[in-house]
């Protein structure tokens, strides 16, 4: 029998078909290459190719856009929102609109194209986290933007136009969308429990297949302390995340042959930063079946594997 | 200058951005094959392939699940949900579950394996709306169902698994979220204005390019007189509507070299079928972008080619 599941923050219904294929190998799909010959942009040596790098981690002594770096963010050379001018708001009749402003960023996680990012050193995907944490602390500064948005897409099928591994951040000038029904159903438990919901269902530490998965093996790692923002979690506590990150991706790689996957950190608002009723995590998701009319037509997913199986496929893997 | 637009029923907004690929011939993709030499259960002679037929328009005197037919329907040979069983709605400290209860059913719409929909005879395509509507009829009979999906997915890129022409029906046991969202909208602006929104925005007959498409090329079709359920248009409307979805499709397919695409039926719930602030209607995604994680995070679309340009290739096609 299907169940229907209900995530308990945003109230979004999911459909486990476990009557439909379920098991890691039933999930056929090519790796995304890392090899390819073409000229690449973030390579070593091509610091040219992209806009002027607006964050690095380098050596010392050595100039900005060479290179000597180990992590790279610069604006996004295709970007979907502009840096410069004003919002000017403004409404057609029934039509609201506005300037897209924003910033586009890409966060140039290695200097070698060949790694995906769960292979490089585990200090090196804590410098990454960094990275991600310094951009949005200093565009926090910029008044116009109020969200500041940091995902990752792995592999064509996940969206990624460029293999080499990259992750981007976007700073938009409203609350998105989706932002704002997770901070109103994570309010809404709040009100009638006085509790976190994330920290409620917090039972597992750390990394943890949640209740109502849109995807096969869906994964979330949430942090034990109750942090609203990204930015607000301490250094120390970074380490541990590029651990259990690592692992994350690690396992999920081993589990499904290296799938394209997207993740998205999830994070307050940038003028709503201690919120007593929201918890800072990340998503990530696998590419293992389709987005289609269904999904468009209702915002309910059909998730074929349930994520108490996806969990004990992914605690048997055997790690290094 | 990028644009952000926010749709005026359900809030959503999209960046047009215009610094992006945007011309129909920047969406390269190979068309869906209709040509392989698979054996299909949907062909005329494989009646016994698929779960015993539901609806059959068919021949005088030919038997249910034999040929003779033109339009057939049949139960999802995989369904998402099942039909046998009560709901059974419980909870468990934070979560909520039910039985995954509903009709998942396939509409067969041509006994021609080689022909896109847009392709077939306007009297086949009303037939196969008019299949739409005998479903409809008969499954809101079900009180366990509370809303009725039908959605096309056409293609391998826009999720289709066979690749003979069809669309899907999915009943459910609850009005999905995106469904609520779409009627909350609607709602707030007939309290607002006292008007139906979907009527506000009809100034061209039928189907148009909205003012805040998801994607490139987005069409909706709109019936002129406000009806909020499809099952309760009139015969006649039928035939019109099956030349309007004819001829967007036919527009479509030339403009941009028959893409795959999926069009869903946006209807009022099973039990609120006559609400002056909702308006039945189609919208079809050609799939020309992909949804990664941006849109994952955000809710927002980027959307490289303003509706009003892409009305414009869309009108200077010319067709037959």
């Amino acid at each position: 029998m299907p169940e229907l599941r209900k995530d308990p923050v945003v109230g979004r219904w999911v459909i486990i078909s476990t009557e439909r294929g379920r098991r890691p190998s039933d999930f056929n799909g090519s790796a995304p290459t890392l090899s390819s010959s073409k000229p690449c942009p973030f390579d070593v040596g091509n610091e040219d190719k992209t806009p002027p790098e607006v964050l690095a981690y380098r050596e010392a002594g050595t100039l900005p856009n060479t290179p000597g770096w180990t992590v790279r963010v610069v604006p996004n050379k295709f970007p979907a929102l502009q840096i410069e001018g004003g919002l000017d708001r403004r409404g057609e009749g029934l039509y609201d609109k506005m300037n897209g402003i924003g910033a586009h960023e890409v966060i140039i996680e290695t200097t070698d194209h060949t790694k995906e990012l769960s292979e490089l050193p585990t200090e090196q995907i804590e410098n990454v986290l960094w990275a991600f944490r310094d951009r949005v602390v200093d565009l926090k500064n910029d008044n116009r933007f109020r969200y500041i948005l940091i995902f990752k897409n792995h592999g064509e099928n996940a969206g990624a136009s460029l293999e080499h591994s990259h992750t981007q951040l976007v700073a938009t000038p409203i609350i998105p969308k989706a932002v704002t029904e997770e901070l109103d159903g994570a309010l809404q438990h709040y009100r009638l429990k006085e509790r976190c919901v994330f920290c409620d269902m917090n039972e597992h530490f750390v990394s943890f297949e949640p209740f109502a998965p849109r995807f096969p093996f869906e994964t979330w790692i949430l942090p034990r302390s109750h942090i609203s923002a990204f930015e607000d979690s301490q250094k120390s506590e970074f380490k541990s995340l590029a651990h259990a990150l690592q692992e994350s991706l690690q396992r999920i790689n081993k589990a499904l042959n290296r799938p394209h996957y997207n993740f998205i950190v999830h994070s307050a608002p940038c003028r709503d930063t201690r919120l007593d009723h929201y918890h800072w995590h990340i998503e990530i998701m696998p590419k293992l079946t389709k987005v289609a009319g269904f999904e468009w037509g209702t915002g309910f997913y059909i998730n074929p594997t349930s994520p108490e199986e996806a969990a004990q496929y992914l605690r048997e893997i055997q790690l290094g």
